[in-house]
C-alpha cells in the first residue's frame, strides 16, 4: 500500500492493496481495486531517475484525475495525466496510459489497453481485450465489441503515427482490425472480424476482409429488432 | 493477505498474498497464486454498499467453490457462485465471473476472460487469451486455441444476449470469431481465423471468412495423423 | 514481498512489493514493477511440493536471468531458466514462461504472453496482446503487431508441436496469425488481419485471409516513405 500525501482522496473507497502516486485528484464515490496503481509516471521520466521506488515516483509524478462514483476494479494501472469522467467503471486488469481523456459514464473492459494520448468519449462502451493505441479518438456512445484492435501506424514500423477516429454511435464488432488512418463514421458498424482498410461512411454497414459496405444503418436497426423480439 | 474467517481454506496452499472473500470452498490440494482473488462479489451488491472494502464484501459475498488439487495462477479474480471442479488449473491473470460452472480437469489460459453465467464442462483446454462470455456453454473435452472470441450479441449493443453453444469435441483454431447464437457441432472444427456465422455441423470442419465446411473430421484426423507422423 | 536470499539484485530498483524467487541474477540499472514475480518454477517441480509456497519454491527454483538496464513492468510474471539480455523493456501484466531466451533491446508489449521454449532476438518489438507458443523462433529486429497470435500446433490437440520461425526484419501486422509450421522469410511483411497458412518469401508482403503474396518489400518501402511525408 501506498498512498501519496499529495493525493486527493477525500470520500475514496480502497479494496485492498493499492497504490496511488503523485497529485491524483480522485472523486467521491470512487472505488479503487486491489492491486491497483494510479498516477504511474511515464517511462521518459522515471528513467531519468536513480533511485526507481515509489518515493522517487511519487517526486516526479503529475498524478491521475479520476472522478466521482467509478469503479477501477483490481490489476489495473492509470498513468499520469489520465483524466476520467465521472462514473467510468473498468474491468480488471486494464492499463490506460498517459495524456488520455475518458467521458463519463465509459466503461472500459477487463484487459482493455488504452495505450496513451487516446480521446474516449461520453458512454462508450469498450469490451475485454480492446486494443487502443495512441492517437486513437473515439466518439460518444461507441460500442467497441471484445478484443476489437485498433492500430496507429499504416507502413510498421514507420516514423509517422496516424490515428483512427470512431465517430458518435458506431458500433465495432469483435475481433476486427481498424487500419490506421480510418474513420468510421457516426452510426456506422463495422462487423465482427472485419479488416477496415478505408473509411466507412456514416450510417452504413461494412464486412469482410477487407471490409465492404453491404447496407445502411437502417437495415440493421430493423434486424436488430427482429432479433431482440427472438 | 484477506483470509475470510467464512472460508474452508483446510489443506489449500497460498503462495503468497492472497484474498480470499466470503464462504469461499477449497479444495485438499489446491494451490492459490499470488495477488490472486477468490469470492470477489459481483457489482450488483458492492454498489450497495457504504463503505467498500474487504470486510464489507465478506459480508456480502457468497464465495467461491474450486475442488482438489486446482491451481489458480498469480493476478486472477474468481468471482463469487463459481463452481470449479476437481483438478482444474488456470494460467496467470485469468478473469471467472460469476455464475460460472467448470468441470473437473479442464484448464483456462493466462489472461483467458470468462465473463459470467457460463457453463464449461469436463477436461476442456481453454488456451491463452480466450473469451468466453455470459450465455456460453462449452461442452466436453472442447479445445478453444489462443484468442477464440466468442460472443453473445448478434447486433450489437442490443436488449437480447443469445449464446454461443460449442458441443463436445470440438476444436476452435486460434483467433477464430463465434458470432451470437451459433452451435458448433458434436466433434466439429474450426479453423484459425475463421469468423463463424452460422452453426457447423456435427464433425464438419468450417473455414474462412465467413466460415464454410469444407470436409469431414474423418479426413481432418487423417490429416493429423499424417503431420503428426512429421 | 519476497526477496530470495539466493538471488542477485546488487543495483536493481524495486517499484514496490515484488517477488523475486531463487537464483536468480538480475542487472545493475534493472527495475522491477509493483507485484511482479521473477524466478517463478516450473509446474512440473511445483507438483512434487508438499507445501507450496514461496520458500519451498525458492528452494527448487533455477531462477531466471534478467540483464542490465531493464524494465519489467507491474503484474508481470517471469518463469525461472528465462534469459533476458540488457535494455529489455515489457509491458505491463507480461508472462514470460521458462526456457525462453529474449535478446538485447528487445520491447515485450503489455500482456503480452511469451509461452516458454522460444527463441526472440535482438531489438525486437513485441506490440500488446501477442501471443507466442513453445518452439516459435523470432529474428532480429521483427516487428509483431498488437494481437499477433502465432500458433504451434497444425491438427490441435495433436501429439505434434511445430514451431513458426519469423526471420530476421520481417514485419507481422495487428491481429495477423501465423499457423504451425509456416516460415516468415527475411524482412518480409503480413498485412494485418492476415492468416498465414504457408511460408511468406523474403521480403515478400502477403494479405489476406488465407494470406497471398501481393507485392514485394521494396514497394510497402516506397509506399511507406509516402506514407511518412504524409
Amino acid at each position: 500500500m501506498f498512498l501519496s500525501k499529495k493525493a486527493n482522496l477525500k470520500g475514496v473507497s480502497l479494496e485492498g492493496d493499492v497504490t496511488v502516486i503523485g497529485p491524483s485528484s480522485i472523486g467521491l464515490g470512487t472505488v479503487l481495486g486491489m492491486y491497483s496503481v494510479v498516477g504511474y509516471p511515464t517511462y521518459r521520466k522515471i528513467r531519468s531517475l536513480g533511485e526507481k521506488d515509489l518515493t522517487s515516483y511519487d517526486d516526479l509524478s503529475e498524478g491521475a484525475v479520476i472522478g466521482e462514483n467509478c469503479f477501477l476494479r483490481s490489476h489495473s494501472v492509470v498513468y499520469e495525466r489520465v483524466k476520467i469522467g465521472n462514473r467510468v467503471q473498468t474491468g480488471h486488469a486494464v492499463l490506460i496510459r498517459e495524456d488520455t481523456i475518458i467521458g463519463d459514464g465509459t466503461v472500459v473492459g477487463t484487459h482493455a489497453v488504452v495505450d496513451g494520448r487516446v480521446i474516449i468519449g461520453k458512454r462508450v462502451s469498450i469490451q475485454s481485450g480492446t486494443y487502443i493505441p495512441p492517437e486513437s479518438n473515439i466518439g460518444d456512445r461507441v460500442f467497441l465489441a471484445p478484443f476489437v484492435v485498433i492500430t496507429n501506424d499504416k507502413y510498421p514500423a514507420s516514423k509517422r503515427l496516424l490515428g483512427v477516429t470512431v465517430e458518435d454511435d458506431a458500433v465495432i464488432g469483435a475481433n476486427a482490425v481498424l487500419i490506421s488512418g480510418v474513420r468510421i463514421g457516426e452510426g456506422a458498424v463495422v462487423a465482427s472480424g472485419a479488416v477496415v482498410t478505408r473509411d466507412v461512411p456514416p450510417r452504413k454497414v461494412a464486412i469482410g476482409v477487407p471490409a465492404r459496405v453491404v447496407m445502411d444503418r437502417e437495415e440493421y436497426e430493423r434486424k436488430k429488432r427482429e432479433y431482440e423480439e427472438g
